[in-house]
């Protein structure tokens, strides 16, 4: 391993223990945002060779089960992944995976932008399933580390115009400065929410055929539904509430559809053309760095925790 | 007009003069389940003669917008549909429509099998939104007159399996005789909701691939998201609520899909197709017939409204 | 091993020791189509138990590669299937293999049955790629083994009407005893094919939606291309010729898409549920019956060979 | 009418008064691609002013049959279509045309521009038809005008790499001026063929998704198939042959879906966004211009007939 990322479940784990049903009940090593170098291949691996540098795939998928048959490996209940109790992460100097997820990194992408992989695969999973491309405009709710991914990812896939909204100035400002279109300051309030939607659409200035729920609470999500044109999608793909209180049937009667992501599924090898070719650039996104001492591996989790103008906090080891 | 039923629209209009921001502000004739017999035809219409037997699809959309040169005109904004304000409806003697709306029917479907054609196009839209096909277990949430056309166009698309759930024993036992596999009464209480959730999968005995909620409550839809397998599709079909507190993103996070619909597209030629060939029979559906005197249209109006024992109260003029 | 059914495949490796580029260089046993009671399960398999009447799906696949990844794993280049050289076939007494791929059938689906889910899972995923289903009008060219299980699917899928055509008088009548709506006789001369479009248009009574060609020569998928309307499909499944010629230009200017097919993917369950719901009959396929001496096995092979009045010859071990 | 492009069918129809089962048997204005400024409005038509600088799209579709209502208009029996006996083209100076097929070009996006819309929009056509995109590597046969704009609008779609074969030096060294990756030179004789398509695929450096063919010839058409990778597809553009000898087995079963385009529909609007971002700038595609004299019109069609270094002629009336 030579470069691993802070996941906000990797706080979350840390600090909590637990992810909803997962339980963290013996000492489990965390991170799942990562790359390295080949140290030694197994006698059935081809394509790769010791010295190799690798971007990687963090779960491990059954291939027995309808999902995995059916295309659709990442709803696989079986799945072991990196950091999910009892799962070991990848945290750690040295791994064992397999051969065919790990894939290697042209010369021009770095192990860093390697281990951006992950995160950038949620917005690539995102963009799929909500169907982004060159007709559609994308609005996105949530300015954090995946909204700002997904955003990336919306471009990279060809929206020609995407509007982003956050409550917080400084994290749009960055979204701009990162290539979003237009950024909508809003609030928390229920009751801003109509008045808010006819600013949104006005910093769209057309219909909004995609929206991308990146930050996953009733308001967000109400605001997407509401704001996406008849015969548009909307993408959830933060996690704020579960239970939402959303004007579900004034949506279902404009067939605006919802569709929800888990991870992502056979992301590695577009991320990874995406930043050779340069269309999307994550180095931006890498806002702290770190050694793998004891104090700054204290140091690089609360700088993470406390969020805000850390974006990604890495490890290089 | 020869064959005209009552929907559950036409009463509302009746009685309160408005369905949500549809308000009837001039005597306005109601009625858009129809069938009747072809008195003229225009000199541009080649497909249909004098005597023809038709079925009317009741809406005229602008085919200028992007729907409907997208192929989804019913989404149509600018759509004239009958009996919806200010546009009259159908429960008139005679009445001016399109040619290529007025489907010509086969000698062995009758007028008012003809007027079927309309409710039962709701049930269609809905299988074809939702993928149903001969690869999916339905799930049906609602027993009334929406419910049933909807199991009748899930058996007609082959679904091998379906469980219909309802508040009503009566409803559950005509859902069974009309073909359903299964029946599971529930309650409209919350807290049962985690252990009706358990028999109605016991019921399925399988996963269940699609649901759809001809009911349309915070409830109905709640249960059809947590009973759906993931990478399934819940249908949103019933308008009970319009605000629902819904766990979206325990459904998003197993890839559970919500799609809605408006109305019908493109249906009739499929519905008088199922009904020709005897995969759909919606003659049980009838269950109250009505001459047109002002002393008939009155009662008929006061049976559909009753509901329970009525599925459809149809007019034949 | 207990039912073993004879392919057309199986002969030509008896026969000619080659299939293409497939060549049989050591002793070889052929068989691919069967069904089989297990006699033991391996520590991992959770699912079977010894005693299971299960139906074996012929190919092992890799689960590495960009198709296994992608849900079409039947396009897998690293696959080992049944009977295709270096791989030993299942007309044997005891086989070893992955209990994914062992179906278990139901009470009322004999072995026999089971070991036709493997023709029959050719014509299911040609419908499948070829969108059949309630709203398309079917055309079948070829009324052999392969055109007779694409009917059966095509029927289950719920084609409302379908028209097979063949050279031979004798084939179309079982293909409508066995449920095709209408038979057409051809010739193989080119110079009759405008005529027999004329026809085969005539007895579907409608535009043909969806052509699913059996045969696979020039002339059968010249007059699918041909007799398909506008933007319908036309799927090559025989394989007649490698090379043909036909009016490419004139079926891509009214947008008929042409796909193929390779094997299947992910066919069992369905074909076991249409077994089993009686939606399918394969009983009728399997004209002859053998058992396993060396007599038995000699004269099964002439009995397929000679065709005609065989349609599967099935092994009872 | 400001600015009309000559298409090679003007051409073919000056000069042979035919094009296929299209007869001109009375004097027609041909032309097609255009654009122009609105001299007067209809009352039913809002988005629309007198002083609008327009592009326009050519067909005017009947919105009855069943290719119009579900969304595939181009296909529409009854469309009436500039410059398509017996309907009179552009080529004019003031032509009645819909509304809704009026488009309005944005401030920095020129008439010659707009009416470069129309060859464009076969382009995207393609595009949309073979699914090209992000995670789609490109093979383009034929570097003439249609090879051209197909290959500006797979660059558009985000291809991240395209391969361009041509016979032509000339015409390949433009294509990689204007952006295509790589270019191949090939023969027209198909005994180079196997040689060749190794070459292509040495080009792509990595496996072919989707190949279009803008030449539409037997050899064409066989290196595309051979060339694309399993569970890929080919686009049939061009229309050099009719009738085409080609290894459609080999394709099929490899599951190499064949497609075709008939014009396109509804992408004024994406290819207005995509002139007026600059994801395509077509200026350079026009090489020649000319006046709308006698003596400048019958240049300017011989200029366009001689094809080669005329990619596009353009009037500017």
């Amino acid at each position: 391993m030579k470069a691993v990322g802070i996941c906000g479940s990797d706080v979350h784990y840390l600090r909590e223990m637990r992810i909803a049903h997962f339980v963290v009940k013996e000492p489990m090593v965390i991170g799942h945002e990562c790359a390295g170098v080949i140290e030694e291949v197994g006698s059935g691996v081809k394509q790769l060779a010791v010295g190799d540098r690798v971007a990687l795939e963090p779960g491990v998928s059954c291939w027995r089960c309808r999902h995995c048959k059916g295309g659709r490996y990442n709803l696989c209940d079986d799945m072991k992944f990196f950091a999910t109790p009892p799962v070991h992460g990848s945290l750690a100097n040295q791994i064992v995976h397999p051969g065919d997820l790990c894939f290697k990194l042209p010369d021009n992408v770095s192990l860093e932008e390697g281990a951006m992989c992950e995160p950038l695969s949620v917005g690539v999973h995102a963009c799929r399933r909500a169907d982004v491309g060159p007709e559609k405009r994308v609005l996105i709710m949530g300015a954090g580390p995946i909204g700002l991914v997904t955003m990336l990812a919306a471009r990279a896939f060809g929206a020609p115009r995407i509007v982003i909204v956050d409550v917080d100035e400084h994290r749009l400002s960055v979204a701009k400065s990162l290539g979003a279109d237009a950024g909508v300051k809003v609030s928390t309030r229920a009751e801003d929410m109509a008045e808010e939607i006819e600013k949104i659409q006005a910093a769209m200035g057309a219909e909004i055929d995609v929206s991308l729920d990146c930050a996953g609470f009733s308001k967000t999500m109400s605001t997407a539904l509401e704001a996406t044109r008849a015969g548009g999608k909307v993408c959830l793909v933060g996690m704020g509430h579960n239970e939402m209180t959303v004007p579900l049937t004034s949506a279902a009667i404009r067939e605006v559809d919802v569709v929800g992501i888990f991870r992502y599924k056979d992301t590695w090898p577009l991320c990874i053309e995406f930043l050779r070719s340069g269309k999307i650039d994550v180095k931006p996104l890498i806002t702290h760095r770190f050694g793998f001492s004891q104090k700054d591996v204290e140091e690089a989790f609360e700088v993470s925790a406390r969020g805000r103008d850390a974006i990604k906090v890495m490890f290089n080891l």
